[in-house]
């Protein structure tokens, strides 16, 4: 594999042999945008090294910081108390959920579920708390709006705020949509360190304001590495409860066997992604089922399992795009609420889901202490667990690995982020999925 | 009022004194739109008249024209039983609901409430067919994919196609949300021309190919004119099945009421919104009540009720556009889901809801053989009524019969496209609603 070594050209940045990974990412986000985008091939390495004394990862609030409560709006400023009227008296205690990237085309899908009751169930009050940046926060106002004019009988509290102290306060599920896209000629290593900022300080944010027991779903990509940047950033809540996001991927997965199969989508179970929110993930067919049948037995092509399945799963985004002109936002929000789903209504006997999880203690062999796609079942408590049995060959593995291999180079990219030191970033060129950008 | 002729000043024009409205809108839309945006004030008239033998309203397909079946997408062109399985053998028959203007925002949200089982509940399977253009048709693919990889259940056919006499066969609800927007300088009268020939056309595939039950929702503007068009060109379908979306201005027009109560939105109940989808429209306080009592015993500021609630409501679009850069393709959508809902569940004893029906024989005294927004009950069927003790005062009936005189000015607009002659358009210059463009 041919490797190019990141050299910047301009005098003032090659005199120094490091560089910051925060200067970095300005680098890499502004200055010299030309000279990387020549430099891109798909076989590119960027290797840069930070110092653990150069370290500037986001500083935790002061405890004696004031915390505001963000900014309720219009109607949803009322107070009031549910239990006192014969109508909601049955209803469930209010939840919190903070959505980051609120103003976003994937929040605009998922806001108007969340309110509708179609993610909680019908006796469940909601409190949306949106999380906007600056330059959103009209946008934000624009969406309150369309909440309010929709009338929805469970959505009780909508405010709305830049600061994620204020807005994850209390939070029972974090939704963290929000991240910079990848920029022309931005590598993966580029995006881990800007996004991986964000999610540090949300990190430390969720750590000091939201409740003890919160749900994290990290949904902003590469969400795998920035689950595990958050989760280091609030070491007061369980490192169990922080999700990547996986479930498109699975659901594609899903439908791209139920057509090679000529079945419906309902036909298809125990649907595991394993590994990284990227191209190296796996789409497992050695563990799927089809009507209760191994995959293999009723798809006898295994050139295409093997050869073209994965890619079908991977290139949808990317197909999207072309036809749609824009990313998938509505689908990626159906499989937020199909996450949350997961974690609030028991597991289907006998089936399972995929969310990328911290790894801590897995049956399969997988390096512990990073953010890995699995295969899980809950008791619809908001907990899971993984599961056991599952078949492992040595193609699975192999492929299992290289995905392991990538988040574990992640890993040592983000290490200042992490609070383990000296970060030495070593990655494959490109491995976002299409379609992401 | 002042009122301005249009008078096109091309040499080439000036020689007519009339003009086929189908060559003025071609006019109002392209050679001279410079002259149009100059000329347009807010007192501006359009006036145009076509003689019955220069009409060129669409012509029907002839009943030997071959109807084709619209083009099914992935797993959806799947045949099965769902009788024969025992998760779907206790469901309700399959329902065809056809979709205009598939790929844009509004039916972005919309589609995927259908789909999952939101709107016509958790044991109706559905079918989606899909109405675009052929400039969309690549998006409508974009879209099927989504709904494809979001594994709803309920959803068991998907099909695209461009042509209405495709799309709409067999369908039970036509959800008619395609339309032109309205181009810069474009008056009321070109839109309606350019629209009124849109639905003209999809009102005769509707006669030919529809359930002869199907219900049908005009969400598309000039929508009232746009329903009577549809209506009058589908004979063999009852005129009480067509409905222009008033919805999304209830939906505000509570809001605004609880906003200014300090009340919750559930609250506010018995809204009306008489008449035309546009400025004239009437959100009636006078009838609407809050927490049971009339609004004028809660609300006491009369100059804020006369003056600014009505505003308020129509200017919400146009705020909306402001703060968000874009329509509120959401909210239209979930007053769409309310507008459907209305019509399949019993309204809730005492209450009522606004949509824009044919007028044949109703109790308010408002001219006949228009389509006009009032209050209606349904027992659940589809099927409604409207109310007939609601209150009327002079200022509420002078209100109304402004919304009446523009919808009977817009009827003999389109008389054309009606089948009723001789058309003569002499409209106010503006009343679309803000954030409408």
């Amino acid at each position: 594999m041919a490797v190019a070594q990141f050299i910047p050209s301009s005098s003032s940045l090659t005199k120094r042999t490091t560089l910051y990974s925060s200067q970095l990412s300005q680098y890499l986000s502004s200055t010299h945008k030309p000279l990387l985008t020549l430099r891109r091939t798909n076989y590119a390495k960027i290797c840069c090294s930070v110092t653990s004394n150069e370290v500037q990862a986001p500083v935790a609030r002061q405890s004696n910081d004031p915390i505001k409560k963000p900014e309720c709006f219009g109607v949803f400023c009322l107070t009031y108390d549910l239990k006192a009227e014969e109508e909601t008296s049955s209803w469930k205690k209010m939840i919190n959920v903070s959505v980051s990237g609120a103003a976003g085309m994937i929040a605009n899908h998922l806001l108007f579920k969340l309110a509708s009751g179609e993610v909680f169930g019908p006796d469940q009050p909601i409190a949306l708390k949106l999380l906007g940046s600056e330059r959103s926060i009209q946008a934000l106002e624009g969406v309150a709006m369309e909440l309010e004019d929709s009338l929805f009988p469970l959505l009780r509290e909508v405010s709305i705020g830049i600061d994620p102290y204020e807005v994850f306060q209390d939070a029972e599920w974090a939704l963290l949509i929000g991240a910079k896209p990848r920029g022309p000629g931005m590598e993966r290593a580029g995006l881990l360190d800007i996004n991986g900022q964000i999610f540090a300080e949300q990190g430390k944010a969720l750590n000091a304001v939201a409740s003890r027991n919160v749900k994290v779903i990290v949904v902003g990509n590469p969400c795998n590495t920035n689950a595990l940047i958050c989760l280091k950033n609030a070491p007061d809540i369980p490192a169990k409860n922080f999700h990547a996001l996986t479930r498109l991927d699975e659901n594609r997965a899903k439908c791209q066997l139920a057509l090679k199969a000529g079945v419906f989508y309902d036909k298809v179970s125990n649907m595991t992604i394993w590994g990284n929110h990227s191209t190296t993930q796996v789409p497992d067919f050695l563990n799927a089922n089809i009507n209760g049948f191994q995959v293999k037995e009723v798809i006898r092509d295994t050139k295409w399992l093997e050869e073209e399945f994965t890619e079908k799963v991977q290139k949808r985004g990317g197909v999207l795009i072309q036809k749609w002109g824009r990313s998938s936002a509505a689908s990626t929000a159906v499989s937020v609420v199909d996450a949350i789903r997961s974690l609030v209504t028991p597991t289907p006997e006998g089936d399972w889901f995929s969310t990328g999880v911290y790894t801590n203690g897995n049956p399969y062999g997988i390096a512990e202490d990073i953010v890995f796609s699995m295969p899980c079942r809950s008791k619809g408590d908001g907990d899971y667990e993984l599961v056991k049995d599952v078949l492992m060959d040595d193609y699975l593995q192999s492929r299992i690995k290289k995905s392991e291999d990538e988040l574990l180079a992640e890993k040592r990219c983000v290490a200042h982020l992490t609070g383990e030191g000296i970060a030495v970033c070593d990655l494959p060129g490109d491995t976002m999925l299409p379609g992401e950008m």
